[in-house]
């Protein structure tokens, strides 16, 4: 006799191109994206969808409880490096439990760089009020901060790079 | 009566299309530049004549003497920013006199990006010691390194960030 999941437990899997409505409307729900940062989103899931993640250099990632979209994730090798990979977004949808969803994802994120002879993992992100969610998440996930470009973004909004190195 | 330029005195100007063979065979000509790279400036060189610099993001500027190219440079607006640019390549041929044509391509880099609100211009290099003139070149033009991800592009080789600040 088969043992059967229940239908919400979240399942992380390989995001395909009948998600992308989804992705889109779990990226508009964070309100942590302009209109210009929800189109980038929009091209790389078209350009991944059309090349491949392997030649697009873009993976997505869906974290699904049955018919519902949690979370995504989109990561890819560094071009020009060796075994460094780059965190290009990790997103949980508000009210979706999002610690876990956000885990579940890095975990997969993880496992396919370590597979692919991943030896680091960099995100970029900001030091705005708005991303202190985001920074305390890769702080309790093994990322540290190394590195800070002051006033990048804009006066007062300083580019952080927080890396995770795999041992 | 009109005063006229010798031939031979460098001048900067917005690369066109016919000189792409000549710039890759500059970048070829450094030695600095793997098979994977060279493929890079060309994308970037067709990317940019085919959709403009305005829309690709990438503008390319050459540095000659008569109908001899000494050097090039490529940078752009960093997308998601408010005054960010990125100097993406800054090259001079071997023997043409470097420190010059840098100078000359960096000179003219600075006034484009300010003419269009630039605040800062970041350039990423590498650890490794073939790039040590290219690190004294950076610091010798008020750049300063502001932030280093330890064994990024490989181990023992790390990514800095160089920056200069526009006032």
């Amino acid at each position: 006799m088969d043992v059967q999941l229940p239908d919400n437990s979240p399942a992380v899997s390989v995001t395909q191109p009948d998600e992308a409505a989804a992705v889109l409307a779990v990226v508009r729900a964070t309100g942590l994206f302009d209109a210009q940062e929800v189109a980038v989103v929009d091209e790389l899931l078209t350009y991944c969808f059309e090349q491949g993640p392997e030649r697009s250099g873009y993976n997505f990632l869906s974290c699904r409880a049955g018919d519902r979209l949690l979370g995504f994730a989109c990561y890819g090798p560094t071009p020009m490096t060796q075994g460094a990979f780059d965190l290009y977004w990790i997103v949980a949808a508000p009210a979706s439990g999002r610690r876990g969803v956000g885990s579940a994802l890095l975990e997969r994120v993880l496992t396919e760089a370590r597979a692919h002879g991943g030896r680091l993992l960099r995100v970029e992100t900001s030091s705005r009020a708005e991303y202190e969610a985001a920074r305390k998440f890769y702080l309790g996930h093994s990322f540290a901060l190394e590195a800070t470009i002051r006033d990048f973004y804009s006066p007062g909004d300083d580019l952080l790079f927080y890396v995770l190195r795999m041992s």
